[in-house]
């Protein structure tokens, strides 16, 4: 079968490789039907984080179940399945308290996995899940083609925006500033609206993804940044910020800019992964802002989030504005860099 | 009258200086019944935080009211008065908001006011109170003075225990971790134990302070610090850690233990004075453990404390060992930093 495998900065290949086997009794093998270009793959890609050997890459999927080991019990060969950005028990202790991304047993697509194995990337044609059992979640029925971009949003990005809403404790009357307009940051203003904020101030400066973040429930745009950001964003909510923040890059400015747009005894909710360095703990303490997020553990939110994308209800799906056959994933990855596109689904 | 004015590390004088007046109308001048010296006065006294010029130093006072401006409402000529150990208005949007430590309009004691004077320190003979109406909390009668002690750690200690408790979101059956056994450490195991904690570690190697401890309400001691302590906290929490962790130093050491000692999704709730530098925030992210805190708004505490208080439900006044005049004010001070007392109480 054919694979992505990052090299380096700036190059990812299609290649061919083994096709995935059962390895354990628990484990399935799913027939990739989409998968996508994440933002935090572009730490890699840009060099950010360094390659140092070549490796499968990729992580979110929704696909058709192949094949089930003999201790696979509630999904079954044929089902469409959701999967989140990890696989997990979802029956240990971290699992049962919600935090699913620390299962005692799961592990990440693309990288070692917790039963001495490498896990296979998204970014191909199929992938062997261990735990098929805890980590993927079944549609009801075989989901209509135009249904598949809003699935393959529960993998990560509407689920992650939904634990930044979850995570500053977002609830009915809220008022909330989203740091970030990718996908993350798009898909936790629909998680802010649908959590029953009063306001939601989207800060982007472009045009198209203000458009979305408009569709998706946005009350107002700001486009300053740093302090004149700061500023209005102050001047927008009493002069004193925002109830809760969605930080959804990870940068040290954007860290910055959520503490700050926060008002006094706010919270920020960050799910971009950190890659600004220490964050000074006296601006947080002596306005008794709280941050509180992490890496999202999606696979408890899938339940909650499915039926209201079966239905319409919520359209996530609206974040892929670029759609390329799996044979161009090094353009959808040169496509989300240079911000010619919001996210790129792929298919196989 | 005399009061305390701290001149550089380790000298705090007690010295003759002008009685107070009324300013504004909504002052309040206040008898000190009696007053303390706080973990964080030590941070100048041993020269951490440099004194660059000499000035009042105390926060924390109980007394009796002697004058009103002509617009105090609340507050009468006589009244037995709890002041929390900052200024505040009680009507500005971050007070309605909990946060009175941000008060649009407050101040703190021994440091500027926020119209345009020099606010009194608490170690004094009488202190002038702004905004009397909404700093100052009356008991219902006159306390007798074994009730002294527990009503002056109202002003901050038990409170800021409670915040610690209330931040880290301390609810029925939470497990929780105390890290700081100094007086607001140990205030904070009252609070987790009154927010229905189901089990309560104190960290402490000090035997008298573990006897405290188990009087409010720990379960277990934990002596070990650093690695051995989080491998120690674990392995009492299922391998992985506390629900709940309370972070009452402000240490880097200590907040790393803190950190260290939550669980996956668990949250550390803060109050001690940052001193450690920033912090790195993928130890955070990772495990989402969550960071919530800050200066205490113990203004808004003291209504729901100063029952269990009076009734004696609650007796954090315990945390006074020793006891001296105003008089003995650097022998206070000294007696704290070199660990010889908890917390000391000064009667002027």
């Amino acid at each position: 079968m054919r694979a992505t495998v990052i090299y380096g900065e700036r190059d990812v290949r299609l290649e061919e490789v083994a096709d995935p086997t059962l390895s354990t009794g628990g484990d399935a093998i799913v027939r990739v039907v989409a998968a996508c270009v994440c933002g935090s793959d572009l730490w890699p890609y840009r060099g950010v984080q360094p390659t140092t050997e070549p490796h499968r890459i990729g992580h979110e999927f929704v696909g058709v179940v192949e094949e089930i080991g003999p201790e696979v019990k509630t999904i079954a060969v044929g089902d469409f399945v959701i999967a989140p950005f990890y696989d997990c028990d979802n029956t240990c202790i971290n699992c049962q308290n919600g935090v699913s991304t620390s299962c005692l047993n799961g592990g990440w697509w693309g990288s070692d996995d917790r039963l001495g194995g490498f896990a296979d990337g998204a970014q191909g044609e199929k992938v062997r899940v261990p735990h098929a059992d805890g980590s993927l979640v079944a549609t009801p029925s075989m989901p209509g083609d135009a249904q598949v971009p809003g699935l393959l949003t529960l993998a990560d990005v509407m689920g992650t925006g939904h634990h930044a809403a979850v995570s500053a404790g977002v609830t009915a009357g809220s008022t909330v500033v989203v740091v970030g307009d990718g996908a993350v940051g798009l898909c936790a203003i629909i998680a802010a609206k649908r959590l029953g904020a009063s306001r939601i101030v989207a800060m982007s400066r472009h045009a198209d993804r203000q458009a979305v973040a408009r569709e998706f429930g946005a009350t107002d745009i700001v486009e300053e940044r740093g302090e004149a950001g700061v500023a209005r964003i102050r001047e927008l909510f009493d002069g004193i910020g925002a109830d809760c923040v969605l930080e959804c890059v990870g940068t040290k400015e954007s860290m910055d800019q959520a503490i700050e747009s926060a008002r006094p005894g706010g919270m920020v909710g960050y799910v971009g992964v950190p890659t600004g360095g220490p964050i000074a703990v006296r601006p947080l303490f002596g306005r008794n802002v709280g941050l509180n997020g992490g890496v999202a553990p999606v696979r408890g939110y899938i339940e909650e989030l499915l039926p209201e994308v079966l239905s319409g209800a919520i359209n996530p799906g609206r974040v892929f504005d670029l759609e390329l056959p799996l044979t161009d994933v090094a353009e959808a990855y040169a496509a989300m860099d240079e911000r010619r596109a919001i996210k790129v689904l792929l298919r196989p």
